[in-house]
């Protein structure tokens, strides 16, 4: 297809997609003539993956690259792969500590659920901060909603890893996309069940 | 206590007290002179509930106002009123796609989940927002999925109201607080758990 009907297909505005492919988000199409290229859907794939990681994601155009390297070149340790993938999306975490101890209390956290503890994963930094947020507000997470929290999170991790596509790439897209996407969901739905759980509890007005 | 000393104890400058007074955020201090007063540890409560509802949460100080506003006059619904509160914090939601069935994918989704649908409340346009970007992607949830989220949100939920305070005031400000402070610990730990599978899945470099 051409560039005017691939944008069409992808809802977004041809000048937009001819900015992806000037800053290499997306790959070139093949040369039909000297002022014309045929796009395919990989190119429209490629283009809803670029559109949601500059949307609500909520990535730059800079940051939305770096994540499509990974996906585009994997390479062969894909466990540290997906780590910088991940690490990649919003919202940063907390700035470390101390050398020593850089973040005490999702260390102790994740030593009380039993989970790896890995400094460099940028998760910890963000785990890190919203504790801290929450002992702050006066409302610190105790152990028991730890374990609750940590263990519901265990499940959806399970779940989540068990569909990833085994194909590398296929893998990175997964990931990136399923963490940042599936997000807002989770929370909606969290908001949403304390409202159903609250109308049973409370009653509400007729 | 003056309110030099307030302001150490809550780790803020005397000036953005004397701020969060004049906006009305932080109730009066008893007067003590002309020119001084005295605060007290309800004082010290208050502006840390300000300090996280500012800072971790993200309110301006007007919406910051209204969720102080819902803590201090519960009312008799507090049912309705929690739903207020909760509606009142970040993200925003979908524009409704019609009058008729203004969140269709929403709706779908918890009568599949068998929960209340009410399209007043701020968490539908959520998850209807975020189910569209799911499917803009190209990576919509799929029903099995959704039950996943929605059963390990449900349990959750239901945790998080057993624990609730019975007084109408501690009802809200827990809310709200458990609400948005929670959260990014819940999608923390969701990301960590993810490490953790893949490292037991696809093993690390040594």
């Amino acid at each position: 297809m051409r560039i005017s009907a691939l944008a069409a297909e992808a809802g977004l505005p041809v000048a937009t997609v001819k900015y992806y492919l000037r800053e290499g988000l997306l790959q070139p199409g093949t040369a039909t003539s000297a002022t014309q290229a045929s796009y395919d859907e990989h190119h429209l794939r490629r283009l809803r993956l670029v559109r949601a990681l500059t949307g609500p994601v909520g990535l730059s155009v800079q940051q939305a690259r770096s994540v499509l390297q990974l996906v585009d070149e994997p390479g062969d340790d894909l466990y540290s792969t997906l780590g910088r993938a991940v690490g990649a999306l919003p919202p940063d975490g907390a700035e470390p500590a101390g050398a020593d101890d850089p973040y005490p209390r999702a260390r102790a956290a994740l030593e009380a659920l039993g989970q790896v503890y890995d400094p460099e994963f940028a998760a910890v930094a963000q785990l890190e901060g919203a504790l801290a947020a929450a002992d702050d507000a006066g409302m610190p997470i105790t152990p028991e909603r730890l374990a609750r929290y940590g263990s519901a999170a265990a499940d959806l991790a399970a779940y989540d890893l068990e569909r990833m596509p085994p194909e590398p790439h296929a893998a990175v897209e997964y990931t990136v996309l399923g963490t940042a996407l599936y997000e807002p969901v989770l929370l909606a739905l969290r908001r949403l069940a304390h409202q159903d759980a609250a109308v049973r509890r409370l009653g509400r007005e007729a």
